[in-house]
């Protein structure tokens, strides 16, 4: 089972996020185990890690698909990946990551990215897969 | 008051999702009026549109907001954004267009598009009203 760690900086507080987070950890949970972090100190997270910065890297899913996986061979079938706060995350931490991965040139909340993020989990796998999530 | 009319295929099941859609109306309801419609036949939509696409235009949050904003003066304070189905919109829609807007390069569902769109039409005005939403 692979595994990915999402370091963050706080806490999930809206109902509808929490709701739906726990639908796409339930849809992963065959081949995705997701463990959440709060990140006190950026600056102590153990590396690598993906970075999500506004300005990273914006590719499309069928690449991350590829992407992750290859990531997810390479890693020992474990990943980790940092979410910063509403100003993003300071260069030294940027420039210690693996990857500097946009999710798109928009700014978008950190619940928000989350959501974002675990989807384009789901959408990975499905891609990955064969599945027809992604068409 | 703005009017935004955002057209797409179908309705809002999932809870969650009519949750934080209903969170984001009732903080956009001083700025800006949505309405929501489906359409059954892509071919018949009135102009003047903004079509949401894949392989469109990707800006930051910075220059929607200005864009929007010119958009909305130019028309009459009136906006209609059109979301496509799981394989977008074909290629004859997305030509009357009067704009391809990209919200990222990755893949979201409908659902999912929904939700990105109306926290960037906030963005956008709280950037517009030098607001601290958006840092």
């Amino acid at each position: 089972m692979r595994k990915v760690e999402i370091s963050s900086i706080g806490k999930t507080k809206e109902t509808w996020l929490q709701e739906a987070l726990a639908e796409y950890e339930k849809r992963l949970s065959n081949v995705l185990q997701i463990k959440w972090t709060i990140v006190s100190d950026f600056k102590k997270l153990q590396t690598p890690y993906i970075a999500l910065d506004v300005l990273g890297e914006c590719i499309s899913s069928e690449t991350l698909s590829c992407k992750l996986i290859d990531l997810f061979d390479r890693g020992g079938s474990r990943l980790r990946i940092v979410i910063g706060d509403a100003d993003g995350l300071d260069e030294s931490i940027l420039a210690k990551s693996m990857w500097r991965w946009s999710l798109s040139p928009l700014t978008f909340t950190h619940q928000m990215t989350r959501l974002i993020l675990l989807e384009q989990l789901y959408r990975s796998f499905a891609i990955a897969s064969g599945s027809r999530y992604h068409k």
